[in-house]
């Protein structure tokens, strides 16, 4: 099966069309008075009508036109969700339409990795007109529509706007491990909500790791009943979420990583490991030995009815098997792979593992689908079909692209790293090694993934850890390329987080309840004020600071902190202010009340802590920065501000660094005042 | 068939043995050494004991001897519930039980109105058990000891303990109404979450009225089908609820009021009405004049087919068949009605309604159903069997019970009038009219309801209207007539409020998502501290305050307020303390930090106002608010504070008046404040 694996495809003419839209002219944004409002991700072009469109309880949407089920049901589903996203009583009068929606047939079964997904939706005061090549479009036009509805005198309204608006990227995807942390089925379509909301449209599944094995096995049923301690996906939970993604114009991706990442396969099949067993589920985080055995045929025949089984229940093209991070100890180990590589001539471990994906991809096309895989696949003999994710750096990137295969970014996407929204958005699946590449190179960039590693992100911090932030990287591979004023994407970042909540997101809620939950009978809005100022450590920090396992609780206020500190971003700017007013007058009542504010809250949060053995830990944050607060405090009202003591100095350079697996995020704009103000 | 409608029912020996021991000793609340911590509703006994059993990851608990599915499904679902209350990933060991369950078989295959609930749970520190009669003390022991499961150094435990228990009252009820604004499966299963954690144990579904007809009658689909805007159950969503509650040991009894409030069964269905239609769906609140033709034949015969039906999905023994509000204006209007009232000599409307409710007791006896009704069903010619529900006041209640009747309050459990926790927990059955009864007839006092009339609560705002408020009510009706604590009450409320955010209710997180959805792109922040001292205006001071239909939405600020303001309530603990003290010292540093934060809320939100036509109305409570805030301030500051000034009475006038729906919750304590401050 030949792929569509590249942005401008030569074989198929409807994908050539595509990308004729996607190529012929660099994408650039164009918004004309404000029009593209809180549009996130911000569309191609949107121009400002006169008018506007009235939205009231009898809203009506058609997509009769479509022929579509998916726009049929998202066109359905738009009362309730147009309800939850005003309050407004919806009961649909079909007398009066207000959103008629067109489209073309899609042009395939099932969607592939490149769909027009272009659109174009005129608003006049009279009604409102959403037109697409392709169901995809459709859908995405239907996110952008919603979005533009808001309150307006009396009741609700959308701006007259003409947006049309097309991806950069075809690839836009979100990738959630269910192997380190099972994610209930409930987390996933949430998620897919999120994903929806903000146009992404890959949901890359990791299935299975050294942690669990995720999918009940038909065939091999101690996969699953020995290696997920009961926490597996049954086929119909699959198909289910398949089903729901599907309707949001969202493939989803299975991944189940080969060879190595597959302790928990070997507990129940030890026969298929480079080393005699017995294994055990592993509870660690790392890389560790454990490997399949690519030289035995037993292992190929094992694939192929497993990859069978699973590709029946994912409709998709694409499949990934992972092929990351094989450290080799095993195949070292053995004498008869000594041999084996001897005898077939590979030079190296390398070697032996493009054998194992030659073989893989001929097994996965006999099951109808291309073979994806982490950057560790990239190898000469790698069969073109195959698409490679970069995750070690974009380098690997370009080498893919240049290699002429499909290639989609990671790296510098990894939201469990945690860095801001404003250093993910930075990140540009062009730039760098990939923004040498000519045009047929880098039409094969196919977009990118955000991935959400769940070593340290349990089924309750899912959303939290994702959650805006997502929402920068959608943007990233959608909106064109000039778009990158940060200030603007942090003020639509807050609208859609708001928006996410109605639709049943909880990355809010989810850390606000943590929090009242650690408080227990304490004084749960200290310790709100105290989250607040503070952010989670990223799976760097969190791996020096203890020894993790799968069994270890994610209930500590690290894990109840959202990922990126509104309060800390704000402040940041008013101290910028301040300390460029020669003045220093500029928001010195702002800056003073909080100063005030913060440095009463070791004080009012001493007895929650005292009384709480998993708060412990945050006392002595809790005390320095409210020691910092009153320093600065006290440096803000000095005229003549006094040298700094040796404490003072000490407590500053405790604020700078990580505690309780949790950074204090105003410490530098804290420590900028204290030092700004002296002489 | 014989109904055990009383709590001391002389025929069913099992049904005696409960009433044993729920009278052999008036009920009384016995805790010792803090045992009961933080359990609501507050046990019988709580006797503390030595050391602690440690809760781990690998926590297990068996059923296995309680051959009761709904016990076996209780513990299965122990170890996601644990999880979510603690944060532990739970991983059962089976090999090392810590909770073993224990209980009878259930005396009857369907719950019945009485059932024993009782159980002990004793704890010690190397294992729990959990001893009931039957399978409903050991749902009722489960939660409770998942309330005493609370964090330790390096993990959770539950302190030794032994809880003896039992409810005062068999019938502990909430009413919810689905008809006035339409409430999704989603939602109702929600509220049964957070009715089995307190305890409660009868769902009241009020499912048709005026404004809605919301069950899919496959005999007679105008009813949906005309009368419902297409907001619906299936029999299969009815039949999904049923076993959800049935699960938790939870009864669901389906309401369909007659002969008055059937508007909407008379939009499809003209001809069963006392007056010629045609007739349109009610969009207004109130009592209205259609009403069912009680002298027609075929009324009852399409009231035995539709009862048939609805009673083949609901296997609860009772049928609530409403009778309240019937104005008469229809009856007396025709000529035919008073020549069947002269004909069978029934002098008034009231006794023409006693003879249709005789007619529907025959019928409903027919399906196997006990009939129950509001109160105004009460009439000497009422079949004994039948129960009343009191809500116009107690006085009827024990009028009930008098007469023969198992007998349940309402009155002063209308969660939807938004009185405080502490007011419908001061409402007690077995007081009032209800305390000179003697022994036989108190036993016919059932238990109560918590009432959530919809007019003025949709989806959207079910929890934060129903939750924490209706477990004050739980404990009213579980825990002994001794437990009156109210600062107690609250303080467990608040943690059972975290609990249920976490089993996710969404009284909490509803409301916060509210106001960022008024606060748009504006300071979220600032309306959040403005909103913590608002109240909403329950349905009395709305009805007043606009002409409301169920179209308009509910999506003001008044919708976004949690019903009880908890800043209100500690604010007034302070003021209190403040004045009694001669020096005007104590707690003075909390209060001026907080008159001064409150002074600066209406400048911090005018932006945001002024961007917002939802949230204008709300510009002159902020404005005064801030205003009298400021003018407390003032007045604690000064050492001869000023006479007010006639503008400065004129704000504070203002401040106690309700606008936009909503009340300053702290503007008597700003009052006493300001009075009391002066000399």
């Amino acid at each position: 099966m030949r792929m569509a694996i590249e942005r401008q495809p030569a074989a198929a003419p409807a994908l050539a069309a595509v990308a004729l839209l996607l190529l012929a002219s660099p994408l650039a944004a164009r918004a004309e008075g404000g029009a593209a409002g809180s549009i996130l991700p911000l569309p191609v072009r949107a121009v400002a009508g006169a008018g506007s469109l009235p939205i009231t309880g009898s809203f009506a949407a058609d997509a009769g036109q479509c022929r579509d089920d998916r726009v049929a049901l998202a066109a359905a589903r738009l009362p309730r969700r147009l309800s939850r996203w005003t309050g407004l009583r919806v009961l649909p009068d079909p007398a009066r339409l207000v959103l008629t929606i067109r489209c073309g047939a899609a042009p395939a079964p099932v969607q592939r990795p490149v769909e027009d997904e272009s659109y174009t939706l005129t608003v006049t005061a009279g009604d409102a007109r959403l037109e697409a090549p392709t169901p995809y479009g459709a859908l995405r036009g239907v996110e952008t529509f919603l979005q533009l509805v808001e309150p307006v005198s009396g009741g609700f309204a959308v701006a007259a706007v003409r947006v049309e608006d097309r991806p950069r990227f075809p690839w836009r995807g979100l990738h959630v491990d269910s192997a380190r942390h099972f994610m209930p089925v409930e987390a996933i379509e949430r998620t897919l909500d999120g994903m929806a909301a903000v146009k992404l449209n890959v949901l890359h599944w990791h299935l299975t790791d050294d942690q669990g094995f995720r999918i009940e096995s038909r065939r091999y049923p101690r996969l699953h009943g020995m290696g997920s301690d009961g926490e597996f996906y049954t086929p119909a939970e699959l198909r289910r979420v398949v089903r729901y993604a599907r309707e949001r114009g969202i493939r989803v991706m299975p991944e189940l990583d080969v060879p190595g990442h597959t302790g928990a396969w070997l507990v129940g099949h030890p026969e298929l490991a480079a080393a005699p067993g017995p294994y055990l589920l592993e509870r660690r985080w790392g890389i560790f030995d454990p490997v399949l055995d690519p030289t035995r045929e037993e292992v190929y025949r094992f694939l192929d009815r497993l990859f069978g089984e699973v590709a029946a229940i994912f409709p998709d093209p694409c499949f990934h098997v992972g092929g990351d991070e094989v450290n080799g100890v095993q195949w070292n180990a053995s004498p008869a792979i000594a041999e084996f590589r001897r005898q077939h001539g590979l030079a190296d471990n390398a070697a032996l593992q493009a054998y194992f994906n030659r073989r893989l991809e001929r097994i996965l096309r006999t099951h109808g689908k291309a073979m994806v895989g982490w950057d560790e696949i990239l190898d000469p003999g790698l069969p073109a079909d195959a698409i490679v994710q970069s995750w070690r750096g974009p380098e690997s990137l370009a080498a893919a692209a240049k290699a002429g295969h499909g290639a989609i970014l990671s790296s510098g996407y990894y939201l469990d790293h945690l860095d801001h929204a404003s250093e993910i958005f930075a990140v540009d699946p062009l730039a760098g090694a990939a923004a040498a590449l000519g045009d047929t190179e880098s039409a094969r960039v196919l977009g990118g993934e955000a991935c959400s590693w769940s070593e340290y992100i349990s089924a309750e911090t899912l959303d939290s850890r994702v959650w805006p932030r997502a929402a920068a990287v959608a943007e990233r591979l959608w909106s064109p390329a000039d778009v990158t004023d940060v200030a603007d994407l942090y003020r639509r970042l807050e609208l859609t987080s708001t928006r996410l909540e109605l639709e049943g997101l909880r990355h809010r809620g989810g850390p606000a309840a943590m929090q009242r939950r650690l408080a227990g009978g304490g004084d749960a809005r200290a310790l709100a004020a105290l989250a607040a100022l503070l952010e989670p450590d990223g799976i760097g920090g969190r791996a020096k600071a203890r020894a993790y396992t799968s069994l270890d609780p994610l209930n500590r206020l690290v894990d109840a902190l959202p990922a990126e500190s509104g309060e800390a971003r704000a402040f940041a700017v008013m101290v910028r202010a301040f300390l460029a007013d020669p003045d220093r007058k500029a928001g010195r009542e702002e800056i003073v009340r909080r100063l005030d504010a913060w440095s009463r809250i070791a004080a009012d949060l001493a007895p929650t802590i005292a009384a709480s053995p998993l708060l412990a830990e945050v006392d002595p944050v809790a005390a320095d920065l409210s020691a910092a607060a009153a320093l600065a405090r006290r440096t803000v009202e000095a005229r003549e501000p006094p040298a700094l003591s040796d404490d003072e100095q000490a407590l500053l350079a405790r604020l700078a660094t990580d505690r309780a697996e949790v950074r204090v995020a105003v410490a530098p704009a804290l420590a900028r005042l204290i030092s700004g103000a002296m002489p």
